[in-house]
C-alpha cells in the first residue's frame, strides 16, 4: 500500500486504502460534483483529471456518481488506480493540491440518483427479536425466512443524504386497547441501522445476476438508516407490508465505499440450515460476508455496536434473489441489508430491540431514557472495516435529527 | 363540444373529447416525441406548436410527458385548449394536417419516466374474494382495510409500455403439500386489471396533499396490468408484502387520459362504514369516484367487465393517504388502484378470482380452459368512460403476451 504525500491522521477513516466516492460542493462553488474523501479533505476528481489531462474525466463529470456507476468494473478499477496515483505520487502533488477542499466545510449531496430502492430483512438476530416482540409464543422466524432473503420495495423518492432533518411523520395507529384507529404524530419513531449497496451495471429484462457475478454489477457500499414509525407500521402492514411507516424518509451516508476497498473485510458467511436452493448458494472461496462493524449513537452516546459479519444472507445472495424472476437492474438501484443486530443486547440495530418494545427503556449517560425517538434527537451511524496492512476502512456517518411533526 | 375538421368514426375511443397524451415514433422518424391520439391518428403536438408559432412548444418537446406533467393545471388546460382548437378550427387544418400520423403504424413508448410506483388494494370485492380464497373461515377483510387504503411500493424499473412481451418469471414456491420450497417457472401466473394515475406537480418533503387538492397534482389516468405470480407471492409475502411475485413486469397503456376528459365520469363513491378519519373524507360535491368500465380480453375473448365506479377508496383518497406521513411526490410518480372487481363473477379483474383459485377454470369460446396464464397467452385491457353530450372517452388498451420462462 503506497503512502500518500498528503498528511493523513493514522486513525482517519479515510486513509489511502478507503477512497470513498461522494458528491460535494464548497461554499464558494456549491454546485454538486464528484469527490473522493481523503483524510480531512475532499478531492475534486473531475477537476484533477482535467488538470492532469486524464481521459477518465468524462466518468467523473456531473452532479452524481451515476456515470461512474454505469461504467463498470474495469472503469472502476482504472479510476481507483488513478486517484491512488494522484494522491501518492509526490511529483504530482503540486498539480493535485489545488483540487483538495476542506472536508469539514464541504456540503455533501445525495451521491447517486436512486432508481429503485429495496430493503431486505436478512439479519437472523433482528428478525427473531422482532418475531419474539410482535408474535410471542409463535416461532420467531416465518417459515420462508431461511429459504429466501425476504425484502420489499421502499420509496426511492424519499431517500435523503445524511444531515437532512427528518420530520416526525403522522398517520394512523391502533393500539391493542383502541376501539378504532387514531390519527396523529407517530409515538414510536425508530431507527434501523443497515448497510446499503448500489448497483452500477444494469441488466436486460428477463436476465438474472448469479451470486458469482455480484461484483460485476455492484459498485460499493454505504450506510443507511431506515427510519421506521413502528405504530404506523404495525397497523398498516397486513397483508401487503410496510408503507407509510417507512416511506417518509430513508437516510444514506454521503460516501460510497467501493467493493475494492473491502477486499480485506470479506469473510465467510454463517452456516445456513437448510442449505439454500442452488441459485442462492455461495461460491466457494469467493465469500461475500463482510466484517463491517457498525456503531450507533443517539445524541452522541454510543448505544449499539451491530456486527455485520454474521448476516444470514449476503449482499451477493440478495442481488441474485432480487433478479431471479428476471426483474431488470438499473444504474442507481440501491438495496439495504435489513437491520443489523448481534446476539448481545448492545449489538441491536433498532430501538425496538434495544428497549425491547418499551419494556426496558434505554438509559442514556446524560440521565435521559428512551424507548423510541424524541423530537430533537440526533442519530448517527458509522462503521469500520479491516483494511490492508492493519489499516482501517471507514464509512463516514449517516446522521439525522428529528423535527417535530407538522400540523 | 366543437366538432373536428378531421374525419373521426363516431365510435372511436379517441374523439375530440378524449385527447389522451402519449409518446410515439414513426417508421421514418422513430425518435420518441409527444403525441395526442385523435381518431385513427396521432398528432405530433410539438411539431404542430412549432408550425403554428405556439408558445406551448416548450412543454411538449422531449421524449416523455414529464415536462408537461410538471407544468401544472393551468398549463395542462392551456395545452388541451390549444390542441382542441388545432383540431376543430377548420382554418388551421392545412397547417395541422402534416403533423398527423397513422396511429396503427405508430410505435408507442412508455409515456412518462416513472419515479416511484405504488400499488393500492382498494376494491372491496377483490380484497374480499382474495381473503375468502386465501384465508377461508376468517373475516375476508383485514381489520385495517376499511380504515385506510392499503398499498405498497412496486418496482418502478419494470414498468413497461403496452405491447412489451412478458417473460414468465421463475422463483421459489411452496405448496401446502411440499416439504420444502421448489424453484422453477411460476405455475400460477395471473393478471390484475387496474387503473393508474400519474402525478405531475411534486410536493416538498414533509407536506401533505389534501383530498381536495387531488387535481392540482394528478395529471391523468391510464390502464395498468399488475402481472402477478401467485405461487411466488404466496410463499414470499409474509411479513413484508409482495416482492418477486410482482416485480418482474407491470404493463401500462400508452395513452394517458387527462382528468379534464373525465369530468362526465365523476360519480359519488360508495358509502363507507365506518366513516374514514378526517384526512380521508371526500369533499362534498367534489366526488372522485370514476365511472370507468373496464374490459379484459384473454386471447381476444372478453372474459371480464370490471366496473371502477364502486371502488371503495378513490384516487383522491389514495393520494391523501400516500402523502399524509409527509412523503414527497415527484413528477412521474404513478399509483394504481388495485385490482378492479365487481360483485358478479364476470366482473372480476384477476384469473385468481375468475377461476376461483383453479376450482372453477375459465372456459374460453375456443374450447380452451384457463386457471392461470399459459405461455403464448395475450391479455388486453381496455376501458371507456362517459363523455360530454353522449360521447365516449376511451383509454386505448394495455396488452401483453406471455413468453416461456428462460432457463
Amino acid at each position: 500500500m503506497p503512502a500518500s504525500w498528503l498528511d493523513i491522521a493514522p486513525d482517519s477513516p479515510f486513509g489511502i486504502a478507503t477512497l470513498p466516492y461522494g458528491v460535494f460542493g464548497t461554499e464558494s462553488t456549491p454546485a454538486p460534483r464528484v469527490g473522493v474523501a481523503i483524510g480531512d479533505h475532499v478531492l475534486d476528481v473531475a477537476a484533477t483529471a482535467r488538470a492532469l489531462g486524464s481521459s477518465l474525466e468524462g466518468l467523473l463529470t456531473g452532479p452524481t456518481l451515476n456515470p461512474l456507476l454505469a461504467a463498470g468494473p474495469a472503469a472502476w478499477r482504472d479510476v481507483r488506480d488513478a486517484v491512488t496515483t494522484w494522491l501518492t505520487d509526490a511529483t504530482l502533488a503540486d498539480r493535485v493540491r489545488p483540487h483538495l477542499h476542506d472536508r469539514a466545510s464541504a456540503r455533501l449531496y445525495l451521491p447517486f440518483e436512486v432508481a429503485d430502492y429495496v430493503d431486505f430483512y436478512s439479519c437472523e438476530h433482528h428478525a427473531a427479536n422482532v418475531g419474539r416482540i410482535f408474535r410471542p409464543g409463535q416461532p420467531p422466524l416465518t417459515p420462508n425466512w431461511r429459504h429466501l432473503p425476504i425484502g420489499y420495495h421502499g420509496r426511492a423518492g424519499t431517500v435523503v443524504v445524511s444531515g437532512t432533518d427528518v420530520v416526525r411523520p403522522s398517520g394512523q395507529r391502533k393500539g391493542p386497547h383502541d376501539q378504532s384507529p387514531l390519527f396523529g404524530p407517530s409515538t414510536r419513531l425508530d431507527i434501523e441501522a443497515e448497510v446499503g449497496f448500489v448497483v452500477g451495471v444494469p441488466t436486460e429484462p428477463g436476465t438474472r445476476v448469479r451470486v458469482a457475478d455480484f461484483a460485476d454489477h455492484v459498485f460499493g457500499a454505504f450506510l443507511l438508516n431506515d427510519w421506521s414509525a413502528r405504530d404506523l407500521q404495525a397497523w398498516e402492514y397486513v397483508p401487503l407490508g410496510p408503507f407509510l411507516g417507512k416511506s417518509f424518509a430513508t437516510s444514506v451516508s454521503p460516501w460510497v465505499v467501493p467493493l475494492a476497498a473491502l477486499a480485506e473485510a470479506r469473510v465467510a458467511p454463517p452456516a445456513r440450515d437448510p442449505e439454500p436452493l442452488p441459485y442462492l448458494r455461495d461460491v466457494e472461496d469467493d465469500p461475500w460476508g463482510l466484517d463491517l462493524r457498525l456503531e450507533v449513537r443517539l445524541n452522541g452516546h454510543l448505544v449499539a455496536r451491530p456486527p455485520f459479519a454474521q448476516m444470514y444472507w449476503t449482499p451477493a445472495q440478495q442481488l441474485a434473489h432480487l433478479t431471479v424472476n428476471g426483474a431488470r437492474l438499473r444504474t442507481g438501484d440501491i438495496y439495504a441489508s435489513g437491520t443489523v443486530s448481534g446476539p448481545e443486547r448492545d449489538q441491536r440495530g433498532s430501538l425496538l430491540e434495544l428497549a425491547w418494545n418499551g419494556e426496558e427503556p434505554l438509559r442514556l449517560p446524560d440521565g435521559g431514557e428512551r424507548s423510541f425517538l424524541a423530537d430533537g434527537d440526533r442519530v448517527s451511524i458509522t462503521a469500520t472495516a479491516p483494511g490492508p496492512q492493519g489499516s482501517v476502512i471507514g464509512f463516514g456517518e449517516v446522521t439525522g435529527r428529528i423535527l417535530p411533526a407538522r400540523g
